[in-house]
């Protein structure tokens, strides 16, 4: 039997709802989706697109409409795609589907529909009172975020022994990796001190997360700007990076198109795309890259086989 | 006729050394290298590789002598290296020599050493009273540093419109690229200040060079994390990084191999290796990567050239 699969639907000022129509065929070879999209709303936006709406395409209810306002911000639009993800959550959270996987939002738009929450993972974190962990990549190369969506002036004080010890056996526990590079903060990982002191935060929380698992999985803190070299990645698949683009900006000038998103140590399986809403080339039948979608769904049956 | 090339030998309980014996054939090709080193020291560190010198291999005075320690970070090694920069420099400046090119030397030995500065930009900077940038890369991508190295948690302050619009020119003078990508400093590039207010100061900047340069040079600020996948070098083969590893984590996730460092808005021509001292594997007879090395000095000869 194909899973179900609760796919809320992004934000509908984006691509979201395209790629969702343009590759309904393809991704139900692999499963069962439910969208998590009104039919009044869906039907706007194909109208919008001038795609047909597949015969199979089932929907769930989400409250609420709104205008189409293509690569707008719009409040109405971010406050309908934060419906359609709690949807998709509840969906996951009674038992219907067997997981989640999310189309882009905007956070603008959310924060402009007054949502107190910067994306997904943060609401996943407080709907299931878990520390759910953001990893993104691909086959080839994944990394775990310990600090996620906030500026980064105030990064550096997020680093400390205890939060960090308790992320990397959360952590470890999901991806059951051998070996896990864990980057410093600091540039040349402050060179034992010269350039910063967080490397001493982390060292230890690399002692005490492979002192309390019994086994030298965590390795570093690594050089931040060499732990992406060509050699590096050839002894780690799995990262730990302690900010967003520390992690996010390698992994996307080697594995754009593939990557994915997937939160982990949480009740429920929830994969996403790594990519935006792309304002700028909604509803303009511009070629849409739909890989990383369909690596989503793939990894989240993938998950969902595993468990 | 050959220019001349200044090199200064680096760390010598590191690698730099060994690139230099062993690439000294090949560099000779391009340029007439004087290599700032005593000749005590290089038959110390000869007979420690147990290299043959090469006959025509030029050296001039440093003072001061140690032991090497292979891979150990030493307060006299670090003096070394620091006195052999200031050498070549010194020659590059009386205009002995056309050119410099710099060995890693180890940022902990010179501040073992007392040395105030924390590598070798800084020390241009203060030397020629100009404000020097960093520039990283090879052919196909160049990264310009607006602030280096500094710890992590101090970047976000050095963020203003005034210094960076500055920097900006003085960035066009030296590169005189038709387009050049400015990083955001926050997530998402802040998702229009949600995730930080920086960006602000980044867009004027911005604003202000393009207005006095009389031309739409710079784009941005671009989101950190997508402004080095493939689609966005397509549009641009210069960056400027808002801090050290923004840009080099990705440049060395692509490049790392061929990656030069280079000095641009000095009277002088530097140009460096773009790895550190490799203190693991010195000293051991491993097979080194010449190639940035080999590289650095063709784009010092390469800049002689364009003048």
């Amino acid at each position: 039997m194909k899973p179900k699969i609760a796919i809320s639907i992004g934000d509908l000022n984006g691509i979201g709802i395209e790629i969702a129509l343009r590759t309904h065929e393809k991704i139900s070879q692999y499963c069962n989706p439910i969208y998590c999209i009104s039919n009044k709303m869906l039907k706007r936006a194909a109208n919008e697109l001038k795609l047909e709406i597949p015969q199979d395409f089932i929907t769930t209810k989400v409250k609420g409409e709104h205008e189409i306002k293509a690569g707008v911000v719009t409040r109405k639009a971010g406050k309908y795609s934060f419906d359609s993800f709690m949807e998709a959550i509840t969906l996951a959270d009674k038992g219907e589907v067997d997981a989640v996987c999310t189309l882009p939002i905007n956070k603008e738009s959310w924060s402009k529909a007054d949502i107190k929450y910067k994306g997904h993972t943060e609401v996943l974190r407080d709907y299931f009172g878990k520390n759910a962990i953001m990893m993104l990549g691909c086959k080839k190369m994944f990394v775990g975020l310990f600090t996620e969506h906030i500026p980064l002036r105030k990064v550096a004080k997020k680093v400390n022994e205890e939060d960090l010890t308790q992320f990397l056996i959360d952590f470890y526990k999901n991806v059951k990796a051998k070996n896990i590079g864990v980057l410093g903060l600091n540039p040349h990982a402050s060179d034992n001190g010269v350039l910063g002191e967080e490397e001493v935060q982390i060292f230890k929380a690399i002692k005490n997360a492979n002192k309390i698992l019994e086994k030298d999985i965590f390795k570093g803190p690594l050089v931040p700007d060499t732990a992406f070299s060509p050699m590096s990645r050839k002894s780690y698949t799995y990262f730990v990076a302690m900010y967003h683009d520390q992690g996010l900006a390698p992994l996307k000038a080697l594995y754009f198109d593939q990557s994915i998103n997937v939160s982990l140590n949480l009740p429920i399986i929830r994969t996403s795309v790594d990519h935006g809403t792309a304002f700028n080339i909604a509803y303009k039948n511009q070629k849409l890259n739909t890989k990383s979608y369909i690596n989503a769904i793939k990894e989240a049956v993938s998950l969902l086989n595993n468990k």
